[in-house]
């Protein structure tokens, strides 16, 4: 089967032919050195360098803990979102992967969805070691699925880390915690868990302890001085309660936002993680700190995708894949 | 002031000198290019490669969520061991140096220790926008202290990340959780947290609830096969209770664990992280991936440093800083 035209796969994208994600998907996981051409191509296409608007998908992160109910809390959010005549796409990051256990695999499973119903997507992506991170073919994929589908949801595992990742590649991002775990709440309050745009308190048929943990929450967001972010209460045991109020939910948050605003900026942060693993920190040294390695990118277009981004910052600090400047560059000191 | 001698320095270190200790982490913490020199020979000579012998400290790592009374458990239990005539060193790493938040520092100030004591020594490093992660001098850091205290404590903040990187420090690994929480639980069967050598379960005062989550962990650990972990309860209101236990449960798996392998596994795994920070993944792939770079350590003598095992993988990739083969081989792909 001849490898599909990249600039062909992103019309298509970008022409709302959902049927082009799982080709799209399969290039960007890909690693192979002899497809990095293709992947480059696919990405510079969706950039808004390329067609003149962001990509019109809405990106909504999603985090928790194992055990928050997750899983079935997704599977019935996007029943909800299908109800409501969005398409949706789940990229859920899977950092079993890394270790032997398998039961992130058995909560996926649980996710029960229409297999004949084409407008839904579903794809489970390595996290590729980086536990609980993303990994930059996760970030890739979801700018190609948010080309054609409404809303794209982006899933992760974690407390205290994740959300700080998933908030670059994300729109919206809303953070799952039990009603009994004091956990979200202390990592607020100590400043270690980035603001999440939406809380949501799961299994609110609990009750009272659901309702306790609402009000805690929204006075840590208050006395950090949060008057925006919503706590939602949520139960996905059916009947599921709550969904229609967390898609409201994410849905201002996405309305009140400036989403080309936040798009560059994210665009640039994640530049300059994936400069830095490429070329190490010294490549970072040699553009003279991280600060005016973000002061390059300042200065950038606004819609340049990322790996356009990547080469700008590779060039600015003479690094050339192959070519002679990168010795006297990328070495700290010259012999 | 003239910078100390790193080989006085260390001589002293490994001379019991515990006066020593403060300036050997000023050297270590400070990151100017100008004493890279002096901090490779400072711990060159520390290694096993010079001394003949691993340290002599016991390195061990302390985490968990904010909130769950780790700083009032560290006062109580440097004071067990100093009541035991053991010699203590606590490295706080600190991970509100990323962020506003300064609600860290005020648990650390709760750290009421006699200032007086000459057997405590206690530094908070920062993470180095690493969230809950340890900076290359973190560890560096806990080698120097190792030389000469008897107990050497390194605390990190976090759940499901961070217990990951302190095993690369140190000996024995203690994870808290609080009672309530059900997320340590859910993290340990997913298989997303590392498990712990210990695990400490705080507010043993909360009764039946502190007994449940013990019996709860237990029942976990023997569900994947773990029967060695030791669950302890402890309480750090006064009078503190269960800390004689911890310090016990820490101390028998020092007893039962071949410290030497698990140092020299630790040594590689950091070199390995090191390099690929430095200089980044492109330079993983000239070695022809993350495999065959391990291989390469796994060749290398057991007592080499940390530093002397990534200047060894820089070699093999044929970087040599300033030196033209850099270019031919960092390079992706010759011209």
């Amino acid at each position: 089967m001849a490898a599909p035209d990249p600039s062909q796969l992103a019309d298509r994208l970008l022409g709302g032919d959902l049927t082009a994600a799982p080709a799209a998907l399969n290039l960007l996981e890909n690693r192979a050195e002899r497809t990095a051409a293709d992947r480059r191509t696919l990405l510079a296409a969706l950039s808004p360098a390329a067609t003149g608007r962001e990509l019109p998908g809405h990106v909504v992160g999603i985090t928790g803990p194992p055990g928050a109910g997750k899983s079935t809390l997704l599977g019935a959010l996007i029943t909800e979102w299908r109800r409501r005549g969005s398409t949706v796409a789940l990229l859920a990051v899977d950092p079993s992967s890394k270790r032997s256990g398998g039961s992130l695999l058995g909560d996926r499973a649980r996710l029960f969805l229409d297999p004949e119903d084409r407008g839904t997507f579903v794809r489970s992506m390595a996290s590729a070691g980086q536990l609980g991170g993303l990994a930059p073919a996760t970030r890739a994929a979801a700018h190609a699925l948010a080309a054609c589908f409404d809303v794209v949801v982006v899933e992760t595992v974690g407390v205290g880390q994740s959300e700080t990742e998933i908030a670059e590649v994300a729109d919206s991002t809303a953070v799952i915690v039990q009603p009994a775990s004091g956990d979200a709440l202390q990592f607020l309050k100590s400043g270690i868990m980035e603001v999440p745009d939406v809380l949501v308190v799961t299994k609110s048929d609990l009750g009272r302890v659901a309702m306790n943990a609402r009000r805690d929450l929204l006075a840590a967001l208050r006395s950090i001085g949060d008057r925006d972010t919503e706590v939602v209460l949520v139960s996905s045991i059916a009947p599921p309660k709550g969904l229609p109020d967390l898609i409201d939910a994410l849905e201002r948050h996405r309305d009140r936002t400036d989403l080309r605003a936040r798009r560059v900026a994210a665009r640039r942060s994640s530049a300059l993680a994936a400069f830095a693993r490429e070329y190490g920190e010294r490549a970072i040294r040699a553009l003279g700190g991280t600060r005016r390695a973000a002061h390059v990118l300042d200065d950038a277009p606004g819609d340049l995708d990322v790996e356009s981004l990547v080469t700008l910052l590779a060039e600015r600090a003479g690094i050339e894949p192959g070519g002679d400047a990168a010795a006297a560059h990328v070495g700290d000191s010259a012999a």
